[in-house]
């Protein structure tokens, strides 16, 4: 019987207000048994880079990051996002560690190759270390991973950290029982956008299909489900999209086979 | 037997520059046994703050550091230099894994308190967690230490990194005969500071007085031997105070009883 572990996946909006923050740290430390968190932080980036006089371009919602901008993001995510957390989450009594994928090499990436967009120092996944990881979440810690891995020759690579959380679930599957939780601003994947309240309560593989035909489902959710199912078929227990005030409640749209 | 450590303390100006950074991180990669890398990064905090206009003020060579101020230290040395220096180790198949002192609560501070000069966020060390950075090392890792620590409450702290690396010392010293080298730009301290070549190759505690009295030692070498010989009554083996492209070879200053 494997030990249970929960991997919340949390947005920047959530991290980055003072606010949200202090509730996500109240709600994340207050999950019981052993646990991960998976953190963004584009807006800090976004807003650091301008005050530089660095412009942000994205392409399909994602950074190009050129050199100048690698250097903003290893210091918001991997410095000021990641210990602001960390520091939160030590004041109440979670010994949280914080981590890019260069330290104990956990998070192995390529650089992504230049098809259509060079998306410059962006790194696709390449080997997650989940032994490194169990030992430490076996010995009580808590990692706390911002979304930055490293080429394994001396280079930052941005990093997605939907993927992060996705990539780290299915490399742990094999350890721990573990259930995904993507949280985003609504409850779950909604049945009508309008409607806050129209949460669809479990969606199946078939369910998918059906939502993305009907266009229920589209945009930015397509990769965050195809995420989940590609987690669910690599072991993982269970995929939750929910909202951040949610962690550890009920509610959310439950992804399973 | 106690196992060896060495433990390296570099300044900004050598992880800053690309040319410097890869001499050390050659260097230090080629020392055997355990290892520990203490960096600053003051330079680049400085820089940094000029670019988002904030003023950088400085008090007998420390740092006020306002709340602003925390954000450039934290972002600059827990992000950018310091996932830089892990990243370019694990590339030379160092396992080396990033730390403040918030990770893994490994140093705890208290906020210095307001005398004459209030330094702002600025950690005096409390507690060093000896034990969980020995379980590190003795695993085969290599601590990569920010001049960063917490309060315990939230808050990140602005420490200086030769107290880090002094602390780190001390209390690694009942676990480890340990080696401290403080690097800096001579090749050790020099009985003419006109002389590169002068360099006093042992320092005891009377020999330090005689040397203060003389005017030989002064400035900032007066606390950094301070720190050496605090760091040897506590139990450290030997501090060496020498140039960073020294590390692993002979010379420099030998402080000892």
């Amino acid at each position: 019987m494997k030990e249970k572990l929960t991997i919340i996946k949390v947005g920047g909006k959530i991290v980055e207000e003072e606010e949200t923050l202090h509730r996500l740290l109240a709600d994340f430390s207050a999950i019981g048994g052993h646990k991960l968190l998976v953190h963004g932080g584009g807006r800090s980036a976004t807003r650091l880079a301008a005050r530089l006089g660095i412009e942000s371009k994205m392409v399909n919602g994602r950074r190009i990051t050129d050199a100048e901008t690698l250097q903003v993001v290893t210091m918001v995510y991997g410095g000021l996002v990641n210990k602001n957390i960390v520091a939160g989450l030590q004041a109440r009594g979670v010994n949280a560690i914080g981590l890019t994928g260069a330290d104990m090499d956990v998070i192995r990436s390529v650089k992504r190759p230049v098809r259509e967009v060079d998306y410059g120092f962006v790194g696709d996944v390449e080997k997650v270390n989940a032994d490194f990881l169990a030992t430490l979440i076996r010995g009580g810690m808590v990692p706390v991973m911002a979304p930055l891995t490293h080429d394994g020759q001396g280079s930052m690579l941005n990093t997605n950290a939907d993927t992060i959380a996705g990539e780290t679930a299915k490399a742990l599957a094999p350890l721990f029982d573990v259930t995904l939780v993507y949280c985003f601003e609504k409850k779950g994947v909604l049945l009508d956008e309008n409607d806050d309240d129209s949460v669809i309560p479990v969606i199946t593989p078939q369910d998918f299909k059906n939502y993305v035909e009907q266009g229920v489902v589209q945009g930015g959710m397509i990769p965050k489900l195809e995420n989940s199912f590609s987690a669910i078929d690599a072991g993982v227990t269970q995929v939750i999209i929910t909202q951040a005030s949610a962690i550890g409640g009920e509610g959310g749209t439950i992804i399973r086979k």
